[in-house]
Parts: C-alpha cells; sequence; structure tokens
C-alpha cells in the first residue's frame, strides 16, 4: 500500500485505484473506484477519477491510498464462531460426536479460564482478521468478559454470546447447576456491561446452546428479553438427526426442534439459527415466515453434521450467511474458505435432488453475497455494514489478486470465490481503522500471542485430563 | 532456513532438527529427526543427534540446514492435473456441462500454441510447487513438447501425457481428423523424444481422453503398447451419468465404461483412472483385482461430477491417490486444499450410506498417504518416490508449523490435513535439489511468468472469441 499523507492526523483517507465491489443493492463494481472515509464512515464512494478531483484538496486532515489495482471489498461477516475453543484446534480430530463433546470438548471448555478465552479470543480474531473477516457472532462461551477484552484490543466487531444451558445430560459438574434465572440475569449483566462499547463495536446478544440443553422457560424468556433489550438471540438449531428425534419424544412434535419452535412461538426475525441442517420443506417455510436468520458452516457441516438444504432455505427468500464454526470442527477458521466450500458442497449436494451436479448451483455472486451482507442482515447492523455504501461504517478487506493463486483474473467475482486463497488479504480496516496492513496484525503482537496460546493450550488439555493418541509411529 | 555450508559444492546435504513425517512402511514419524542427501537420493534417515554425530564429520562438501522444528515430509503428488488449462482459470465457472465444454473448454483449448502450453505449465507448475508438489501426473494436453520444457524448467518431475482421441462428436476441427495410428505413432514419438529425459525426472504416459472419444481399437493399441514400453496409461473414467448410459446404449453393457473396459481386458495395474464417480461395487471389484489406480478429484467431483465411492474403493483395496484436476474445473491447484476437501466431502458423503456423517471415516493419516505414497504408487514411481527412505529420490517438502493459521498443534498429522494451508509450505526439493527455497521459487521468476500469463491468457481468449459475461454491474 502506498500511501500519501498531508498530516499525521488522518480524519479523512481517499483510497483509490480499486477494483470496488461495493455489495450494494445495485451490485456496482468500479473497476477503478475510489472511497473516501471520514472517522468511521463512508463518506463518498464513486469512479477514482471523480472521488481524486472531489475531495483530495477540499479536505485538511488528508491521507491519500494508492491501491494499485487492489480488490477492495466489504469485510466478511462470520456469523457463527466459537472463539473460545481456538485453543482446542486439533483436540477432536476423526473422533465419533460423543467422545467428541463428552471427552474432548467439554472438558477443554470446562477447564478454561477467563484469561483463556481472552487468549483464545486474540488467536482466533488473528486469524478472522487474516482472512478479512471485520465483525464476527460468536456461537456462545463462557467469559463474555474475556472475549470482550480482545475485540476491543484487536480493533475488530462482533455480537458476543454467552453459552446458556439450564438443563441437560451429562454436563460438566461446573455447567450442570444454573437455573432458568440464573442464566438470563447473567446475560442481562453482560449486556449492561458490554453492550455498544468500543466504539460502538461490541454488542451483546442472548445464547441458546440447543434444544437438548434448554427448558420452554429459557426459551420463551430469553425471547421477551432479548425482544425488550433489541438483542439478537443466537442458537444451534437442528444439527443431528437425534436431537430432531429427542425434539419428537420430549416436545411431542411432528418433525423436529424448528417445528416446536414454531409452535411456542419462539421464531422471530432476530433469531441467528446456526447450522440448521436437518429441517423440512415445512420447516423451511416456518423460518422464511417468521425471518428468521440462517448461519450456513460448510466444513462442520460436512465433517459432522450433514447437508443442509441451502438452496431450498434462499429459494425460499431466507436470509443464509456463512460462518467456521469453532476449531475443533473445521479447523481452518476463514470465511474465504468457507466461500469456496459453500459453492463446492451446495453444488455436490445436488446430485442427490436431482441425480447429478449442478455447476450453476449457488453462483459466485450468491456466495459472495452470504459472506457479507447477507452476513450483515443474521447479525442484525446491515443498517451499518455488508457493503460499502455512503454513511455505512468503514468496514473494509483488501485482496491482492496478482499472484499465482489468482492469475489470470477472467471474471473478478468468480474469482474471489474460487480462486482466492486466505492469503490474498492484504489488509483490514475496521470502523474506520486499519486493523491489518500489508498482512501485519496492527494492534497486537501476532509472535506473543503464538506463544502465549501455545502454552496455555497445552495447560488446558493437562488440567482437563485430556491426551490425544499418536496417528503414526512416533519415534 | 539457516543453513551452514562447508564448500560452494553440496554434493552432501544434511537437514536436521526436524519433525520428519516418512509415510515409510512403519509409518515412522521422527519428532527431532535428520536426514542426509546424496547428489539425488537419500542417504541416511533418523533421529537429528545420531545423523548428526554419524555424518557431520565424514563428508567433504557438505551443507547443514537447521530446520527449527519444521516438518520435514515427502514431496506431494499431484495425480491429475491438465496444466494446460491454468491460463483458463476463471473462463467456465458455475456453467452448465455442455458450455463448460463446447464453449469455453475447447475452443481455449484448440487455440493455444505450444508456447502457450509452456507458458500455462510454467503457471500452474508455480502453484503445484507452492502447494509442495514434487510430482505430478498430467492429464493430457496438446503439447507434450511445451510441458517438457516447462517441467525441466521448474525443476520438477511429472508423468507427460498427449490428449488422445480418435472419434467424437463436436471436436473442434483440428482435432477431428486423427486416426488411430496417428495417436499412437505420435505418442512413441513423443515417448522416444522426451521419455527419461530431464535427469530421469520426465516420463511419458499414454493418454485416452475418455470413451466417449476412444475406439475400441484405440484401447487396445494403447493397452498394447504402453505395456512393451513398460509406462502407463492416464484415461478419465465415468465421470458423468451419461457416459455410462452412452457406453450402454453403444457398446451393448450392462453398466458402464468400467463394465466395458473390463469385458475388452483393458483394465490393467498400469492404468490411472481419474475421477472414477460412477462406478457400482461389481466395478469396484474389477478396478480392485486388476490393480487400477484411481485418482480422486474432490473439487472437481464436487462441482462437477458427483461423489465418487472413495471409502469403499480403499475398503477394496484400491490404490487411491489425489488430484487437482484443471484449473477450470477446481480453481485452487494445491494438493494441501484436495487432502482437506477429501476428508470433509468424504466423511460427509456418509450421510447418503447411513443416514448420519461419519467423522470417523477417512481419517487424516489415510488422507496424507493419499497424497504421498498412493500417489506415487499411482503414477508407477514409489520405488523411488512417495516416502522417505534410505536410496529413494530426495523429493522432499517443507512445512512451517507455527502460524496463525496451524497453532495450536496437538495432532501433528491431523494439523497436517486439516489445518495447514498451502502457504504454510515454505521450501520444495526434488531429485536433491531445492525448487522453492524460502517461498521463492528457484529456477524461474515468478513475476515475469505471471505477466506473460495474464498477456497470453487474454490472446487466446481473443483468437477463440470467448467472452465472459458480467456477473455484477460493472461501471
Amino acid at each position: 500500500m502506498e500511501t500519501k499523507s498531508s498530516s499525521s492526523s488522518n480524519s479523512v483517507t481517499i483510497i483509490h485505484n480499486a477494483m470496488i465491489v461495493t455489495m450494494d443493492p445495485e451490485s456496482r463494481v468500479f473497476k477503478n473506484g475510489g472511497i473516501v472515509i471520514e472517522q468511521d464512515k463512508i463518506k463518498a464512494i464513486g469512479q477514482s477519477s471523480d472521488i481524486l478531483s472531489q475531495f483530495s484538496s477540499v479536505a485538511h486532515h488528508l491521507q491519500i491510498i494508492d491501491l494499485h489495482s487492489h480488490i477492495l471489498l466489504p469485510g466478511f461477516i462470520n456469523t457463527h464462531v466459537h472463539t473460545s475453543q481456538q485453543l482446542a484446534r486439533g483436540i477432536a480430530d476423526d473422533v465419533d460426536l460423543m467422545t467428541w463433546l463428552h471427552h474432548r470438548i467439554w472438558p477443554y471448555e470446562s477447564n478454561m479460564t477467563e484469561d483463556d478465552s481472552y487468549l483464545s479470543t486474540l488467536l482466533c480474531g488473528i486469524e478472522l482478521i487474516h482472512s478479512g473477516v471485520t465483525c464476527f457472532a460468536e456461537a456462545g462461551g463462557q467469559y463474555v468478559s474475556g472475549m470482550a477484552r480482545a475485540v476491543e484490543k484487536l480493533g475488530l466487531r462482533a455480537c458476543l454470546t454467552e453459552s446458556i444451558m439450564d438443563t441437560g445430560e451429562g454436563l460438566p459438574t461446573s455447567w450442570a447447576m444454573r437455573t432458568t434465572d440464573d442464566c438470563i440475569q447473567s446475560q442481562m449483566e453482560l449486556y449492561e456491561k458490554h453492550h455498544n462499547t468500543a466504539d460502538g463495536r461490541i454488542r451483546v446478544w442472548f445464547g441458546i446452546r440447543q434444544i437438548m440443553n434448554s427448558t420452554d422457560r429459557l426459551l420463551l424468556e430469553t425471547r421477551n428479553t432479548a425482544q425488550e433489550l433489541k438483542t439478537g438471540i443466537h442458537m444451534h438449531v437442528a444439527e443431528i438427526p437425534y436431537e430432531n428425534q429427542f425434539v419428537k419424544g420430549n416436545r411431542k412434535v411432528e418433525h423436529g426442534t424448528v417445528t416446536h419452535l414454531e409452535k411456542i412461538n419462539f421464531l422471530q426475525n432476530n433469531l441467528l439459527s446456526a447450522h440448521t441442517v436437518w429441517v423440512d420443506d415445512t420447516e423451511i417455510g416456518f423460518l422464511s415466515r417468521a425471518g428468521v436468520k440462517v448461519s450456513h458452516c460448510p466444513a462442520a457441516a460436512m465433517r459432522m453434521l450433514g447437508f443442509a438444504p441451502i438452496r431450498e432455505m434462499l429459494d425460499s427468500g431466507i436470509c443464509v450467511s456463512l460462518g467456521t464454526d469453532g476449531a475443533p470442527s473445521n479447523n481452518r477458521m476463514s470465511i474465504v474458505d468457507e466461500m469456496y466450500l459453500a459453492s463446492l458442497i451446495n453444488k455436490g449436494r445436488e446430485v442427490y435432488a436431482k441425480g447429478t451436479t449442478d455447476p450453476t448451483a449457488l453462483p459466485a455472486e450468491t456466495i459472495l453475497r452470504m459472506g457479507t451482507i447477507n452476513g450483515a442482515k443474521t447479525v442484525l447492523w446491515d443498517n451499518e455494514i455488508g457493503s460499502l455504501e455512503i454513511g455505512k461504517k468503514a468496514d473494509i478487506t483488501v485482496v491482492h489478486p496478482n499472484s499465482w493463486s489468482m492469475v489470470p483474473v477472467h471474471d473478478c467475482i468468480s474469482s474471489l470465490v474460487y480462486s482466492m486463497r486466505t492469503e490474498n488479504v492484504v489488509s483490514v480496516m475496521c470502523n474506520g481503522k486499519w486493523i491489518m496492513k500489508d498482512k501485519k496484525i496492527v494492534n497486537v503482537d501476532e509472535g506473543e500471542v503464538l506463544l502465549a496460546a501455545k502454552e496455555a493450550s497445552s495447560k488446558i488439555l493437562k488440567r482437563a485430563g485430556i491426551s490425544i493418541p499418536n496417528r503414526m509411529n512416533v519415534l
């Protein structure tokens, strides 16, 4: 990035000579575009020449950046990520679901401290920023305060959520004693303390881990409280066939989780429904009519859950966005990879619907919307983020396409989805401030975080009594 | 990489302080290992301390490299790649198969020159090397001489194949006039000219594009000639349901391509069967008994073809390896990404076999074998490559695991398959010589190739009359 600065202050930044993919309602792409950023907001956007002639002489505290034909996009939005699980990457690969949950993830998570959570979110945040993410929705962890410290420091934007359970079998002892009232009270306190902090970059949401760990009273009080506070609810929904079986038996409904949630009037347009794999056409109708948003996590779906009917959801008008899930379910934590996967997996899935793949299913422009503007709608923040438009926040990702991984670029939009690698992301701005510049994370020392993370994660495994068997003959 | 050299010549290299994943028959992994390379071969391998004490004083022309705990692996082997299609990346995204073939790929390929093929192979080779590949099997292109020039220059190892068709509908005019005799003659000449050239790094194989473009006489003469010359045959097999339908009607057999190939006694242990998606259990039996090798290309399968029964093939003893296919079918050309995909897609596929995903299907150690030693068996070269063993060729990939994309590494083998990104590959050696060092391609100027490739690919598209429609509102 080549910067020309007329002053040490940078209240106005002009970025020009960029291919700008706005993701605005008209799907405008400026081949040689420019954008003006004042404080935390986009002040103007258009052709480079117009932007330069209109703004380069009027502003006082001015910084002008020539992007040399790099691609400029809205920051990606990761709508389902367990930041607390980052230190657990690789502890539960190739094991069955019960081992995954009871012998690896629960012992690991229940042995974390708040400082571990802070460190885990820092490590995860570094990976998110490298992959061009400017905003994420936490899927639910124990220490929202630890997460909030990390998000504030990194300069990211996030909807943070506590992991909430008021019932269920086999939970770690420390988790098994929470009452419904505790659950609601705790989240209201977190909301008071952290909502709208860090220059407005942090919002606090309500959490529901999943239906097997929730009483109906918890579901309904969560719905009511979130409505009063005008915030969102993040819940894992219809992840495995057993979940639907459980709900059919336990709640006496026809199909599964979504049918029950409809029945008790829990489905609202502030619900972020993660995964949402095992739903039938009727349930897709329920979700669509209620305006529920779905976070599709392609890697975790393939690895652990199954094929979500994404094309059908999009066809029925549901807003579907993309999530990475947590490190032990994936293990790559990059929306760039999830875009590539979402395309492949959903084209391939057509084999089972129609007997042959459909290379035209979920085209690149649809996937790019899922990673940007649909993400913003999913986290209820599309009035300020998700596209590059005048008046919106300056959350921006810069991609360098002139590398062995992308050349030749014949079709910019499909190249961003199918060829771009995480490593093509070079710079990231959130809320008007650079948080990665030329691949260097701005606000923390990456090396120090890596070192501390390795140490902390070994200690958690030791405390939790988790040991990972060797796959080969290690000498 | 820290190098200590006692002489300007480097006939003996010691690499030490590395986690060495040998992929040998005992699956040995040296936590702190060392390896001795003399000329093009591995002379010794073992614990770092033993290697250092035994070899660091005896050899004269010595180079000692401290790997600082990086991971050392056999070079990956890409068993199905169209190097000539690299310049066509992004020209056929999200279009149906007929558009893909008749309006994009055939016009593109038939308008290439030999110099274009050279450049395309250079560009593809750069991506292969960056992804840790030391050997590839060309899927078939027009200009083997162009490919050979590029492979020789880059320092890679390859099995090169001409694209061969002696029948078929709708072919470009320049391709439609080849007789069976022409096809065989041309390949024998290429074999004479290029087989075992470039210090033995280049081998020439026989090609069969696919059954719909082959007479039975071509199939049988190819089989006989390849047998006489002791070389392999590379063929696209059972790619789409229509292919099997065509063969059933045209060749009067029960199921499809594999059944017909069995019937005419074409299936032999020197056959590399690419894709091999639409095969039933009986056909898996035919392939297994004949010792046919299968190249699984997960990205292309999902995007264009369907789910190959990989678990069933492995269970029946078939040697399955990994391929990227060509850039317009993928568009990422990295075995690192294919390993990740192979795991996800084949775990997900179990949903359709058993009603639920199976996170234990195709575990990381199986996938790593597919990318290394199985690749070597597939290209009939496992006596010299595919694992790190005394006497084998020094084809080596060095991975830097201490980055945001891999930390923490709790399980080295699963981290290599699930967390490693292409960009964690830092150095690559082929035939005892570094072809990438600290991410810098050694034998060509990467920037120059990128520039020339962009120009050449635009020109081909112009000559071929291919234009790519805009997906968004480009201003």
